[in-house]
């Protein structure tokens, strides 16, 4: 039926910036058989409170479908409850200040909406997650990469960045960071560097939004305060998600930020409020106060991947390749030696059923063939050890 | 912390096109308590078949939590089980050819992405389903509006507006329609108008949006082919949606058309597939087979609403006021008598605690203020008897 016999094509149809669309490359896989992939962050599927979400929307399904199953707002309850935890990080929260979104990448991805037009400076990290970045890339976004280092964003990069740019009467439309549990590096920024960042923001009147998907996540160390909890003035706009302490695919997540923000976003996100029965669900489940108690668990787990992870790195990998501590989250992020091409490394090692996210995909500026992301959320402990040892034996070969 | 000592404001940063957003007008309701509301097409809560769906989600949180709680694509489940349907309709439908989207509100308002440049031209029907319409307005399209009569859109007049926009070099990007069960007007287009807008499309190149929200609430008649399974050559594109026949709050709407349409809005449907856990669950509720016997209750149950409605229209409103009898969905469309104002007697109602949706709100071009429509699908029998007297009693004073 495709075929037409019509002198008219559909794709005339098309606007501009429809007609010559690429697929998305990020999210695609190798074609080679992996066995071992430590390419991406999902969540350890062994790991999900799939029996107290089912006892959720059984309530849910049986006390409040009326409401869950028709047309309306989100779960009332589930706003409380992500209110509450924000209150409690001390990050300022109320019903108007808060954004729920498919997945906090949906939010982050309606940013360029209310913020960008073609050619306006954006901030990013240097390695950062491309995930994101790509869609303020897709609305016009000139990119600025400052570097980050073994204590997250270099500050003084930034305030060096920010200083070139306003002599040149440009103001950057927002920096984007992950200051803790870094993606890619795992690194987490110490208060100092967080201090002077949301200082920076005011002086310059730039926008920093905060992606804190890993924070639950700390392994070890004592917990740093978010940049929203910093931020006297409004403007630290905050960004999380259920995704790595529930499950991601409930697709919830939230921002929280001026309410002016706020509510431009909730405009543009145009097919509306998340689903009243996924939200129902999910703040059910927040509300009996369970959440707590989970996260510990997976924070016992994902630690003990990550200690599994280093020992089998520190045992396996030649003694040139560093590889970065995390006090938390999904990632350890490896320097490769000068010899070492990361891109040319998961050739290699995909033929021996092994992948991982070469540094390249990490950087919006080129750079990153010296480097490669380690999720070790993913994989159980056994294919963990034997992943890490075939990497190890390429790695060996590849040098001599 | 709203207020800021900075010079700087966070205005200054808003995009040209986020700086002077007026909130959505569509969805407000009248500030007046309203006892019956007539207004929304809202679904019946007490239908909703939220036994089945906690079975459905027992089951995908016991056996499939690791799929369905992770990253992912949508149910291969539900994709088979909307393609049956499709394909049981005699609509061309494979996995290229269909769409998953949060309600088909969302695909259609991602279609400006992929079609609409500004000043384009898209045709809609007068009165229409405006929700939808006003996305494409927010993209700039010029619209042509198509009256609407008692057998739908009068594809003559159509024709005239495509053979003049041709002598002007216009080629119109789509025509919007609800053939069946028509929202606003309940009017069901007949066979020989659909085979003439088929052929018109493809005479024009000019794509059919097909929105057949309603078409499995039939109450009589024989059911009549859809548009997409008349068209030969691809110049349809369908859009469908669970809300109706499932419930509204589990977001799931599906699209079915040519796969380079598909593709694209998958790209503008920035936060990637609809999520893993709710498509999952109606996925699996589907595959019981127990959904025709769910819709043949509830055309059981809307029938009997819709006949309760008529039955008190023709008792309580003067005679001079015309309700067109639909064949099945959730609206019944009332023409008023030249002295009466919709929007002066929705003022006027409202003070009786009735409310219902204008004409004006259903036109694109002004139109209106000589129609209401009412919903019988939310309200219980006994409103529905008691919201209509009410609002005849305001109608016969209205006319002394």
């Amino acid at each position: 039926m495709a075929h037409t016999t019509s002198a008219h094509q559909i794709a005339d149809l098309f606007a501009e910036r429809a007609k010559n669309l690429a697929p998305p490359t990020y999210g695609t896989e190798l074609t080679k058989i992996v066995s071992v992939s430590f390419t991406y962050g999902l969540a350890d599927p062994t790991l999900f409170p799939h029996a107290d979400l089912a006892d959720a929307s059984a309530a849910v399904l049986a006390q409040e479908a009326a409401i869950a199953l028709n047309y309306g707002p989100p779960s009332a309850q589930l706003y409380e409850q992500i209110i509450l935890r924000l209150q409690a990080q001390g990050i300022a929260a109320d019903r108007d200040r808060v954004l729920l979104g498919y997945g906090s990448g949906q939010i982050l991805g309606l940013l360029p909406d209310v913020f960008i037009e073609p050619g306006d400076v954006v901030i990013v990290e240097g390695p950062t997650f491309l995930g994101v970045v790509a869609r303020f890339v897709h609305a016009g976004a000139r990119l600025i990469t400052i570097p980050v280092d073994e204590l997250g964003m270099d500050v003084d990069a930034l305030e060096e960045t920010l200083s070139d740019l306003k002599k040149q009467g440009i103001r950057p439309r927002f920096i984007y960071t992950i200051p803790t549990f870094h993606n890619p590096t795992g690194t987490t920024m110490p208060l100092f560097r967080r201090q002077k960042l949301v200082a920076l923001a005011a002086e310059y009147g730039v926008l920093v939004v905060e992606d804190d998907a890993y924070k639950d996540l700390r392994f070890q160390g004592e917990a740093v305060p978010s940049l929203a909890s910093l931020d006297q003035e409004g403007w630290v706009f905050y960004v999380s998600t259920f995704s790595k302490i529930i499950a991601p695919g409930v697709r919830l997540g939230w921002a929280c930020g001026d309410p002016a923000i706020i509510e431009r976003l909730a405009m543009f996100k145009s097919e509306g409020p998340v689903g009243p029965f996924v939200s129902h669900v999910v703040g059910r489940y927040c509300a009996t106060g369970k959440l707590d108690a989970h996260i510990q668990k997976l924070i016992t787990c994902y630690q003990h991947k990550c200690n599994l992870l280093l020992e089998a790195i520190a045992a396996e990998f030649p003694s040139d390749i560093v590889a970065l501590q995390p006090d938390g989250g999904f990632f350890v992020w490896c320097k490769l030696p000068q010899n070492i091409s990361a891109k040319a490394l998961l050739t290699a090692c995909a033929e021996h059923g092994v992948s991982f996210l070469p540094g390249t995909r990490c950087y919006a500026n080129g750079q990153g063939d010296d480097a490669m992301r380690l999720a070790f959320s993913f994989q159980p402990n056994d294919k963990i050890v034997e992943g890490i040892a075939t990497l190890g034996r390429v790695l060996r070969q590849w040098q001599r």
